[in-house]
């Protein structure tokens, strides 16, 4: 008798659960159709670039990024906004400029990378080592670059998925300082790019605290080429490098926040947004205003919906992704809070359109989750039964504290033609693509607001 | 008997003159065979972008090129290579910035074009009016612009042939004059450009005797888009331009002359080549290191005949086409000898393939010059019945003088992505592309130089 009663039980509860599911399965639909026939992500994004523009955490310009983001989200209607203040050591560009000195005088297109300490003033001249490979020089014996500039001319691999850059990223980060253990003065890299053209793509370089500090900038695609070129000629080639850069220490920066407050749990979070700040030489459109204005997009369709989901969904506008701080800072002032963060993801690989999902391990036992794969299945999207491991870097301090992440794929093939570059402008984005990404989250994370799934009990 | 003797003669003759037609196609094939097997344009263009690089007329660096061009003619093997001295006002560029100011503060990425005055050293900072169409702009009455910066933001047309920049090139030739009639004090155009990237495309311009000269530049398409995007707002916009440059009088140019002297007419001569000067930003890949490279290339395979054809066929790297000069000159120095130019072509449009030619009137009728639609029609090239009117602006000037003009159409669908710009540097050059347009120039040049062909009297 008990057995049956508990089976009995166990049936209705499927039965309760899977009514439930649909119901979320639909309004999830309906989500989704609506951002597919147009969103408020092109021209969110229209207006923080026409608008704002380049914006890196620290600069004045970023400080009008946050008012904007402020006006942005009280505009589209949602509640508790307000700014989340901390401070950064600003990185702040100064003027650049390359050439080969000799045997063939030529200007080059460089881009300090963010965080490179400056040349002097009279710039660093010295014959270079050119590496085909970052193994190569890695391989190179300490003290084999004494005075030389190192130049690593390593292509990146365009993929779907972006790992082409993840495979790449070290030659950027620890490139100066491994370049500088074995001597040399100055560091050069082929842009981490997929593109074919003269403009250079930055980003952030870590120094060790074990190696000399050396001057470091991204050479465009096109002339790390030349320098190939050159190079198989068998001469000597001496570069004149100069840069120049400032730091800002305790610069204001902030992270940007908006709800839509849940209507039984509101004290239940799922965390989503993008990055406010960008790197200096584009508009910062698919760096990531694109990811900040599809995320704002999608928490708008579902604070507008009149019947709110159950847990609150959280917009973050985080204020310094490229050289870091955000995320930290986000981790730190939430960190009480943090045993209610059900989820939490970012977007920023671009426009997209989406094209996979994954979930925290265990999630699609629910059926609330396993329906995603019929809702999300008509805009071309892969729900992948591989869990989760990362969403974005501004969500790693709440990752590293416990909080299940939800991660949206964008198509990444032709991110890294643009990435970093002054060609990050608003043209690159497809509002299509855009609305696309935008119906996926709002579906996906709707229905993680409206279900009672508990993302960390079901990984168990 | 009479009229029998005549048909017989006129049969013999055409019997002789169409089997020596075949003999000039069998040996137009081998070399359009070669070419596409693998040509030196390529290798030469590589040389010229690696070894030289960007060569303004009037620089160090068009001296260098000089002296490559002069060394790379004699390796080729050419005869009587030299060079022929002119001079020109060069015109340097300095630095360059633009800036809107208000409402929205954002860097713009420019290019001041050949031949423009400087801002004052402080810079020039006034109210834009914004014009979608260049028509927009001569419709402004007289006086209407004072104090103003006059910017046009229409876009250019992609099309096979080219002529999306033939329609729309007075915006940046005559677009500065028109603008300060109407009393503005600086120019902005949309480069003349059909990528969508931040890369601006310069060009020269020319200043209307009867206007005030007021500094113009070109936007990248992105920054005009820009533009538009913060007009549509309807709030004024200030831009803070600043342009330096200067001019050099009598700076030293040059044509380079190589020649395959030919074996029986030596003194009837065939003009081929491209410009050996380049626009500053880029390497001068595409223009014109590809139209150099592709017709020293065919020159290279006709002058490596055992047995040469007929006549000369001369190949001139002209000094100075961007700014104009080495067109006037070349025909200066060679008007006594004009009437012995059977022909002239240049190839000034980029690296191919090429999918057209066409030949001065009447010239189809010579069956050496029909059966030019055997050999080219293989590589995919049509022989259009359309006369050629033109070739390219360095043999105007012989054009001018009387000599009929053989035009090689590259497609040029892509080209305006690129010309002018930082980003015309070797990896935008196809080696099949090239060594196509060798087969086509060096099949259809044989041709001429080895057939009797009077291009003059078939026209009449």
């Amino acid at each position: 008798m008990r057995s049956i009663l508990a089976a009995s039980a166990a049936v209705l509860f499927l039965a309760v659960n899977t009514a439930h599911a649909q119901s979320i399965a639909d309004t999830s639909a309906q989500l989704r159709d609506r951002a597919v026939a147009g969103s408020a992500a092109y021209p969110v994004l229209e207006s923080l670039t026409t608008e704002i523009g380049a914006r890196p955490a620290g600069s004045p310009a970023q400080k009008r990024a946050m008012e904007w983001g402020v006006a942005k989200l009280t505009a589209l209607g949602f509640q508790n906004v307000h700014t989340e203040p901390f401070t950064i050591t600003a990185w702040v560009r100064g003027p650049e400029s390359a050439e080969v000195t000799a045997p063939y005088p030529q200007h080059l297109a460089i881009l300090g990378l963010g965080g490179s300490v400056p040349t002097p003033k009279e710039g660093i001249e010295a014959q270079i080592a050119l590496f085909h490979t970052y193994a190569d020089l890695l391989a190179a014996p300490v003290g084999s670059l004494t005075g030389k500039i190192a130049v690593v001319t390593q292509p990146m691999v365009r993929t779907q998925t972006g790992e082409g850059y993840g495979a790449l990223i070290a030659m950027r980060a620890a490139g100066p300082s491994e370049a500088a253990r074995r001597g040399a003065v100055a560091y050069l890299l082929r842009s981490l790019a997929t593109s074919e053209n003269r403009l250079p793509h930055t980003g952030a370089t870590r120094y060790a605290a074990d190696a000399p500090k050396i001057p470091a900038a991204a050479l465009s695609v096109a002339d790390a080429e030349l320098l190939d070129h050159m190079a198989a000629r068998g001469q000597p080639i001496t570069i004149r490098l100069s840069l120049d850069s400032h730091t800002v220490a305790n610069a204001p920066a902030w992270n940007v926040v908006g709800e839509a407050v849940g209507r039984e749990k509101p004290d239940e979070v799922i965390v989503i947004g993008g990055h406010l700040d960008s790197w200096d030489p584009g508009t910062g459109a698919i760096d990531d205003g694109a990811g900040l204005s599809i995320t704002t997009a999608a928490a708008k369709l579902i604070n507008d919906l009149p019947r709110h989901p159950r847990r609150t969904v959280r917009m973050v506008m985080f204020g310094s992704e490229e050289m870091g701080g955000s995320g930290e800072a986000y981790a730190a002032h939430h960190k009480d809070e943090v045993a209610k963060i059900v989820a939490a993801g970012e977007s920023d690989e671009g426009p997209g359109p989406v094209w996979k999902v994954q979930l925290p391990k265990g999630a699609l036992a629910d059926p609330a989750m396993s329906a995603m794969t019929g809702v999300l299945g008509p805009i071309k999207v892969v729900v992948d039964p591989t869990p989760s491991t990362e969403s974005g870097s501004d969500v790693e301090g709440l990752q590293s504290l416990g909080v299940p992440m939800i991660a949206l794929q964008p198509d990444a093939t032709h991110y890294f033609d643009i990435h970093h570059s002054a060609d990050d402008t608003l043209d690159k984005n497809d509002p299509k693509a855009l609305d696309q990404s935008v119906a996926a989250w709002a579906a996906l994370i709707y229905a993680a607001a409206e279900s009672d799934i508990d993302f960390r009990a079901a990984a168990k």
